[in-house]
């Protein structure tokens, strides 16, 4: 039987706000096992940007990366938020490795090509996450902190969906793992009727999420974070868990078997 | 018989300027067997400092690091100079591992009290280097790229000198391996006469250190680099070089036993 790995995926606005940082590092120290962390950081980098001078140009919610924007977010994503989050791990006795895709290689991607006439830059879409090496690096006691960037294998870093992140290397550690992946963000599950904070789906299977495509239950941005999360099932992940930051236990939010 | 470790510390303008950070990167990859490369950025801060509004302030050449500056040393070298050197390394074929003291926990400070009535900010001194945990990665064919941010294990990064990381973690390996550090700057070595870079000192022991003190000849800024490289003998380094950034090959420059 394989040991268990939980996978914990945290947005940008949980990390960079420091009361709900707090709590996501004390839940995420209490996951007992084999853990890793995969953090965004969108809104400090945006912030930063600004400072620098630099604007931010977004298309379909995802960042247009230009070659000074390239250095935003390897400086916030790869240093100010890994770092921070790494250190901060440490003193909660979590044994955290922050990591890039490029250090030991561990997710290599290509530069995304032109898509519907929309140049995005220097962001990468990936095309393997290295699990073997993942797993030594875990079975050496470390917990990885990865931010949401990888390289091509060429020198050239790439910006990277930290959801991407996330579900290609739970698919990677599922040869190796018993995983379970959670995505938290701000709601407390996938909900029936989105005027309901209560109205949590328990559970959604592939022939439900169909049913509830067809009828309208489940739509606009939902669609494609249930579709990520099954094609992570289909692929050997255990179980994806979508639910709220606060409540990253494995115990709360909406399951996808 | 212990294997043969090579630890590489390079300065900021080396990895600053594009020409010379080819070469080194060529030089790096080139070197046989286990290695571990140890990096500085303070100019690259320093710039960045400058483009967020934030003054530099140095005190015999070390930086005063209050909230800020920490944030803008994480950002520049946790992310930006750490994970282009080891984007690029990888491109070399050299499986390059970027780490801060926080990560893995790999090396631990404290923040250094008032000194002279100078209050450095958040400055670590170093405490402990971790050579298991090291020599692990590193036997995981890992290349270690140290960055120089260390940790405090309560959360806190602290910003800390490039040739301390370098020699600590010389110090630390060398329980584990037969350990020769380079130290690469912009001369070919030790100078018998300051004015004439051909006149490098081939070797300089603890007892020609005296002498050369004492009638002059090594005087200033090389007078604690020296000390520090006979410091890391004499706790069990097999050598110290002290070469140019281009030289790094272990065939020249002074060496100190």
């Amino acid at each position: 039987m394989k040991e268990k790995l939980t996978i914990v995926k945290v947005g940008g606005a949980v990390v960079e706000d420091e009361q709900q940082l707090a709590q996501l590092l004390r839940d995420f120290s209490a996951i007992p096992g084999r853990k890793v962390l995969v953090h965004g950081g969108g809104r400090r980098a945006t912030k930063v940007a600004e400072r620098l001078g630099i604007e931010t140009h977004m298309v379909g919610g995802r960042r247009i990366t230009d070659a000074d924007m390239l250095e935003v977010v390897t400086m916030v994503y790869g240093g100010l938020v890994n770092k921070q989050v790494v250190a901060r791990l440490q003193a909660t006795g979590v044994n955290a490795l922050g990591l890039t895709g490029a250090d030991a290689d561990v997710i290599r991607s290509h530069k995304r090509p032109l898509k519907d006439g929309v140049d995005y830059g220097f962001v990468g879409d990936v095309d393997v996450a290295d699990g073997a090496m993942l797993s030594r690096l875990i079975e050496a006691g470390i917990v990885p902190v990865m931010a949401p960037l990888t390289h091509n294998g060429e020198g050239c870093l790439l910006n990277t969906n930290a959801d991407t992140i996330a579900s290609e290397t739970a698919k990677a550690l599922a040869d190796f793992y018993d995983v379970t992946l959670i995505f938290s963000f701000e709601k407390k599950g996938v909900l029936r009727n989105p005027d309901d904070d209560e109205s949590v789906i328990p559970t959604i299977t592939r022939s439900d999420f169909e049913r509830y495509r067809s009828d309208g239950t489940i739509s606009g941005g939902m669609l494609p974070k249930i579709e990520n999360a099954l094609s992570a099932v289909e692929a050997g992940v255990s179980r994806v868990i979508i639910t709220l930051a606060t409540a990253i236990d494995g115990q709360h939010g909406t399951i996808i078997l």
